[in-house]
């Protein structure tokens, strides 16, 4: 186990003993890669990492030990496929050292729901929660590494935009346009995590499906992509017109920077994530758009595209020095089009710095 | 609705019925393409369909109605980010009209953990399975529509694995090897599933990861490979050499093939899936190879590529007509090499009719 996963585990177990957590439970997940930088073969058979505060230890199915022993030097309870795991995870649990009469444990929101309740099953009397104030805490704190590889990844993905942006032309097809941001990616050692190219009226579907619309004069275009690279994802929203921009849009334009700017402006250690919603809500609602506004303020990004902190009108997260995550306000006008604009930021020395370096204005085209 | 459709929900609610199930639950996953069509955005927002006999309903994130809307007529319970999902999944479940006392449910057991616990804590008195005798079950019987597309992607695949096995030459990566694989796939409008590539020694890990080890006289190659095209996917393995077969290859891949036939002769409507797990099984143990034959016989293949039934020794499954599934004995000798044979089949006019027309031959290539 490397350095940086002793302090990961060291970590863990300080918010474990501040929590009152007895064991955390991860499946095969991006917790389990932060975690004990072991990214299984994902499929129906259980495979569990328990972490106790004396012990730290795999459930693993037979045929996987080989491998994941590349991985990880930590204690495996392999399971054959004619066994079944019950027999192998009862000596796991044993060796956690836990008492099972009713233990505080944090299971893996990711993980199947086959895994989790084997889990819940073998201890009855177990009070659970979700991973959000243990592993979760420590991921949404990013240190000076990963801070270095999400730059790197969204100074990429900048070059990217501008790409798909500079491929405009009457008569291309969503899809098209997409393709020339994926091979981008691919040219330069990145791999996609996904491409939303919206033109016209389909920007007005937040989880629109790119597909083959074609390019006409007057089409407003949003693109929504983020790549992989050295092991950390980008994630970005840039919008822009063909022509002459539809009515309308200059003005949504300027009330979502607007609302950017309020976001970034009130994202400081010790604000709640509710504020930063809050903040670039106002904007919009003051403008008249509320109702357009459909979703949360923005997610957290790390290891996954989606992780804590989530900026929400609910969340009770507090912001602290290190955590990564979106803001992209969006106002969706059915029929017309719908238009986001979306930064990353890191809570870095006191303020919300953004991490891509590419202008919020609108991309003229053609 | 289509008619596809309305027969699988017919056939779901006669199996509900026949086993006393008041709810089904499916989370954004391969059973729920199967029952509804739909292959919603998979985040952290709950995505649920309910079914009921009187009623089937989507709990959905309000910013994802107007995509998924286009995929289904069914009602969708929408929740807005700021309020979460809590009231619609009271309303769907009151739509369903389930006695909320102590219903008898069927969980998905590929959802998230966190959804299944949002809704086992929303039905504190139900009494829950997994779905291997409802959605699993229709799921594993595979329709004449369904036959057909799984024989076209195996015949495909053949042609893939030839592609691969055509490339060999001394020096050339395990990378790409597969690589070339997957090119062909591209090629032929498939996309990749896997394609796993083992030379010499790796192929003694049944799970090896494919990397920059490069082929050398005297070793033996395991190509297991698999792709999907008209929506169905293939899975293969075949193994050859180099030059000349390293010692006892010829020897294992006989014994490999017998237990194959074996399988193959065991399969039949009626018999229980472990028994075709013990006729492989025995011809391995017979010539002393037992220990080394890590992993069970095989596992279903329709929409995931890991799917009902399992071909294990504890299986409690009956074979029926229709069911299609993997037959894949392997040995593997640590240090030397592991071969694997796997065959696709279907049970069909009362016997196992393999979906591959390739040989099973030891490919003899330099």
């Amino acid at each position: 186990m490397n350095a940086t996963l002793q302090t990961r585990l060291a970590n863990l177990r300080a918010r474990m003993a501040a929590t009152a957590t007895d064991l955390v439970v991860i499946g095969p997940s991006s917790h389990m890669l932060y975690m004990a930088d072991l990214s299984p073969h994902g499929d129906e058979r259980p495979v569990l990492l328990m972490i106790s505060q004396s012990f730290a230890g795999f459930l693993m199915p037979a045929l996987n030990v080989d491998s994941a022993r590349q991985h990880t030097d930590l204690p495996f309870f392999p399971w054959a496929d004619a066994d079944g795991p019950a027999a192998a995870l009862a000596e796991l649990i044993a060796a956690t050292g836990i008492d099972r009469t009713a233990p505080s444990i944090v299971l893996d929101e990711t993980m199947r729901a086959d895994f989790a309740l084997l889990v819940l099953d073998t201890l009855p009397g177990a009070s659970r929660r979700f991973t959000n104030d243990t592993v979760g805490y420590l991921r949404s704190r990013k240190d000076a590494a990963e801070y270095d590889a999400l730059k790197k990844s969204a100074v990429l993905n900048d070059a990217a935009m501008a790409a798909g942006f500079a491929a405009l032309r009457p008569g291309i097809t969503e899809r098209e346009v997409a393709t020339v941001i994926r091979d981008f990616y691919k040219a330069n050692g990145a791999t996609t995590e996904f491409c939303s190219v919206c033109f016209g009226p389909n920007g007005a579907f937040p989880h629109h499906h790119t597909g083959e619309t074609r390019l006409a004069e007057g089409d407003a275009v949003l693109i929504d992509t983020g790549a992989r690279i050295y092991g950390y994802p980008s994630d970005m929203t840039r919008v822009g017109f063909y022509g002459t921009a539809p009515e309308g849009f200059g003005q949504i334009h300027s009330i979502l920077d607007r609302a950017v700017e309020a976001a970034i402006a009130a994202a400081r250690p010790g604000t709640p994530a509710s504020a930063v919603d809050k903040a670039a809500r106002d904007v919009i609602t003051a403008a008249g758009y509320g109702p357009n506004f459909l979703h949360r303020t923005g997610h957290g990004l790390g290891i996954d595209i989606h992780e804590t902190p989530y900026i929400t009108a609910t969340s009770d997260t507090v912001l602290e020095e290190g955590m990564v995550f979106s803001i992209e306000p969006g106002i969706y006008l059915q029929g017309r089009f719908g238009l986001r604009l979306e930064e990353i930021v890191i809570i870095r020395n006191g303020v919300a710095e953004i991490l891509s370096d590419m202008p919020r204005s609108a991309v003229a085209v053609g």
